[in-house]
């Protein structure tokens, strides 16, 4: 078998406001989910069908990373979700000092959910702690089932892997059972839902997972 | 219109090796073709298409630019094209003096053309000059029509939009023509070509012009 080398770097003062930023969420019972992927992987729209099953739940708050524009804060708006949107100019991953500020923004009290939307990148933003529970990587099967393999540091550094657009599984030269595979050879103990957004496939599970995991957050102590 | 801001860095030390590398390029008339894409987007399908009609015409050669494994390089080597790989661990962009070496290990002589797959990424490659005549930014369909103004640094220092997998046009929501006008709203004098690697759709169209290129190339004195 070909040897996966993993590299992590010490970022020791995003890693400090990442852990002051942990014990605020903590404080608060926030649950913390940092989305990655690379650009057009369908992120925001996964977050406009899932938080919209959530919004009358649940006290709900997005933190959207691009490098320009706000068309993705306004799309999270427009389903009637709070949204403020950081953009980062030329940078290619968001950091815990800027979410730190918009949280303050936000009000950290009272929020049950917080989804940061980070910057479409498969490679920089795995690196950065941004102080989340969960780290979820986004791959849709229109980018290859080598993925895993190529981009190992954000498979390795998340918790949940959600495969996207399985409806375009009959228009594509994809494997699931090796994406999985690779996933899993990176990763054994990653979490896999596998989604559509354009035919809802797969959304029940998702959905349920993450409100066990809000539910869990608030009786933490 | 939204105002889209682009930065640019200043890289003194690789824009000095870049500087040196396009002299010997110069040198040796070879044209050189920086890609550069999202993971997924179809760089090296596309190579594998392209390379094969055009490699008993002219001297090719290939380096392909990931975090981890050679899967690239082999795909490059199996339709009979030299093909070099670079492991960059976790680094997500290619250095002019990374293509420099490898240069020295293939010969800078006689090759008429040098295609370098860069690192599956829409932010950071587009910073670093490599040396290169062309810069290349592919865009599958399926990545949305708004990448260009979300990512519109890369989109601003390239030369060439490929537009791929347009087979899946019936099955996304993708708009050609915002695609487009997003694209030449950061760059109006972007050459385009919409293509598929699935049933070579525009490839005689793009094969013509990178011939064009590489003659101009070796009629540079």
């Amino acid at each position: 078998m070909e040897k996966i080398t993993i590299n992590q770097k010490i970022l020791s003062k995003n890693d400090l406001n990442a852990m002051h930023l942990r014990n605020k969420f903590a404080t608060n019972k926030t649950l913390v989910i940092n989305m990655m992927s690379s650009p057009g992987s369908g992120k925001t729209s996964f977050l406009e069908k899932v938080l919209v099953r959530l919004k009358d739940k649940y006290n709900i708050a997005v933190i959207e990373g691009d490098l320009q524009t706000e068309n993705d804060k306004q799309r999270i708006e427009a389903i009637g979700v709070r949204a403020i949107q950081i953009q980062t100019g030329g940078a290619c991953h968001l950091e815990a000092s800027e979410i730190d500020k918009k949280c303050q923004e936000l009000g950290y009290e009272n929020l049950d959910l917080l989804i940061i939307e980070n910057v479409g990148n498969l490679v920089c933003p795995a690196e950065y702690d941004l102080g989340q529970d969960i780290n979820i990587v986004m791959l849709s099967v229109t980018e290859g089932d080598d993925k895993p393999l190529k981009y190992p540091t954000i498979f390795f550094n998340s918790d949940i892997f959600i495969l996207n657009k399985i409806d375009l599984l009959p228009y594509v030269d994809f494997s699931v059972e090796k994406a999985l595979e690779n996933a899993r050879t990176i990763k054994n103990n990653l979490d896999i839902f596998q989604i559509s957004c354009r035919n809802d496939e797969g959304l029940d599970n998702l959905q349920a997972f993450i409100e066990t995991k809000i539910l869990a957050k608030k009786r933490c102590s």
